[in-house]
């Protein structure tokens, strides 16, 4: 790293990007046989790129737009043989490619040719964050953060969304109890999810004068066991906002469940279990008058290599089952058996809900509930709304950049 | 049919949800082991259902709320292993069912008892409605429906629906060229799917003054190849709707492409170009300075059974190319063949968008682009917006039920 600042004053081509790259390492030597460029760089490391690769991610503004940086030809346009005709390292370290027919010669800025080299294994950086599980014992509280500090400042609002992503739950305290904050809060985060309960939703108790029309159980006093949201949805929720603007009532105590545990704990101590809970699809269904939304899944879906990325959990949207005949008590069984260790007392969080306090959880990993309240007594009311997973993957990867390229 | 009408007279017991179930046939006779109900209709079908399937899903207050139809129960309020002590078919035609330990008898909707019937292996019914492929030959323009009767009357927005999720596109002539037709038309529809391009979004010319800030190349008048947008989230956009306002430019012709045609031709025709497009990843990435969605996915999305279920090609959002080394030349090639069979004159449908015109496309299908427009020369005004594939599947269902309820 030491040569970083040295190497940084010079005068870069452009990217075919907003990123900034750091130059850590040079080229020193670079050739081609027409189809392949070979590029040897200061500490011995060899990289080969495609002709048409290079020529494909060329940031002249022919090929990218300097205002949108998106391709500006048609990808016919892109010659379909290029070739790679001449190679040179130029005085400050650039890549200078001349790509025939055209006769055309492009640079490469070095520190993005280096990390976008893929023919040392490189793997894509889409900003994932492995999740660390919990149970109660592990984590007694969600990470906790000044939400202040994280509404206005870069480093503090990162912090808490690294967070997020790798334990699936944080709480921002002293939010102002108003009820914009929560947009106000999403949206430094990036786009809120609409959905059939609206751009922002109420969790409270509907008026007595209201309830035969309630469209969910949430709107009344009961307990909740711990659920995931919108299962009914090809994708389910990523992730959900819940602002406390007041809570003098007594009980509403919040419980969160991290999903991607008690799977775990089922994967490893009841194969057929396990079974019935990742391979068995129950049928999603919104009940209402003015919508009618289905889904099938497994309780737990799993990723190509066999591990939880997602719970389907908002069990009181269960439809009737609809699975093969000898499947339908072992279907049973799953349900029963993920829910109790949910609602168990050694995975689920407690805690209650402070007015300012907004809690941001994955709707797709994190399930929530609450025990029941008594609205004869004071009231409670939070504000919430949805965003994507990928909202906050992006906010992260910008305000990572932006931190690069302004340090500190 | 002929018993119905002298059927649908009777009182019913509830259902478990918002739908009507109408009486084709009756139980004649019932039997239960304690374990499983076996029931025998008036036309010689047996049907058999698990104690615990009929449990959970009784109508009754205790299980199911009669203002949300919901399950009120934790999953484990469910008894364990409950047991149908006794059955019978009721004066009306109903099954009543009594369950130990609980003593309690629950009454069972025959039209629902049998629609349900999951042992003669009935399949759910999410609405899907099978694609009907397409070229240019075999479908010159979109179906097109009149505008306002689709916003107004419910058998015709049912029509138009339906063709929309048969063809991937319609076409509503005569909407009101206001700024928010588009959104009444949506919402005619469902709920509006939000982005970092807005609630709504304006396709015409940026002005020159803010062109170096624009995001998209969408914003400016060159030629834009048949694409789909958004390929950079994991959930690319079910639809999109856009609606011509002003139409007064040269050119700026619509192009539409069956994303699916496409793609069964190359499997019909090349094995190893269906390969590059079906199995080689590309990175899609959102290039902004506020924002950095990306996500990695090949050109041609397999459902379970190797079909395509979406197309993902917004091609001038594809970041560098990051994959195994031996496929980059496959996935260009790969790419360039779609591109160009999607652009030619034997798949796209062209047509001129006229002021009222609102064009409704499956964006995970059918691919758009157009024509450049000489921008010199009048205007080129379209609004637009995303929703889901399921806000239609959700609409269709709850208008055929309740054209079923009230029929005609």
């Amino acid at each position: 790293m030491t040569g970083t600042d040295a190497l940084s004053g010079r005068n870069w081509p452009p990217t075919p990007d907003f990123d900034t790259w750091p130059v850590e390492h040079l080229p020193v030597e670079a050739g081609t046989d027409g189809r392949i460029v070979t590029v040897a760089w200061d500490d011995g490391r060899i990289s080969r790129y495609h002709a048409i690769w290079l020529r494909d991610n060329a940031a002249d503004p022919a090929t990218h737009s300097p205002a949108t940086r998106e391709q500006v030809g048609h990808p016919w346009d892109l010659p379909e043989d290029p070739v790679a005709s001449s190679v040179a390292v130029a005085a400050n370290g650039s890549l200078d490619v001349t790509f025939m027919p055209e006769g055309r010669t492009v640079a490469y800025h070095p520190g993005w040719l280096r990390a976008l080299d893929y023919s040392n294994g490189r793997r894509d950086d889409l900003g994932e964050i492995a999740p660390t599980c919990w149970d109660r014992r592990r984590l007694e509280a969600p990470p906790t953060f000044d939400g202040p500090a994280c509404l206005d400042r870069d480093g503090a609002l990162l912090e808490a969304l690294e967070a997020l992503m790798e334990y699936g739950i944080v709480r921002l305290r002293d939010v102002p109890a108003d009820e914009t904050a929560v947009q106000r809060a999403a949206e430094r985060i990036g786009t809120i999810r609409n959905s059939n309960f609206g751009f922002l939703f109420d969790v409270k108790t509907a008026p007595a004068e209201s309830r035969k029309a309630a469209d969910s159980n949430a709107y009344f006093s009961g307990a909740l066991a711990p659920h995931t949201d919108l299962a009914t949805r090809e994708y389910e929720p990523g992730l959900q906002l819940l602002h406390c603007l007041r809570n003098t009532t007594r009980g509403g105590r919040a419980i969160y469940v991290d999903g991607f545990a008690v799977a775990d704990e089922l994967r490893r101590t009841d194969a057929g279990l396990w079974r019935a809970v990742t391979q068995i699809e129950w049928t999603f269904t919104n009940r209402s008058p003015a919508t009618d939304y289905r889904w099938r899944a497994p309780l737990v879906v799993l990723d190509g290599n066999g591990d939880p990325c997602e719970i389907r959990a908002t069990t009181f949207l269960r439809g009737p089952l609809n699975v093969d005949f000898g499947d339908v008590e072992a279907a049973y069984a799953g349900l029963r058996a993920f829910q109790t260790l949910a609602a168990s007392a050694r995975f689920g969080m407690t805690f209650d809900y402070t007015p300012g306090d907004l809690v941001i959880f994955d709707n797709r990993r994190v399930l929530h509930g609450r025990t029941a309240f008594d609205d004869a007594v004071g009231e409670r009311a939070l504000k919430g709304c949805y965003m994507e997973r990928e909202e906050v993957l992006s906010r992260i990867r910008v305000l990572r950049r932006a931190l690069r390229a302004k340090p500190g």
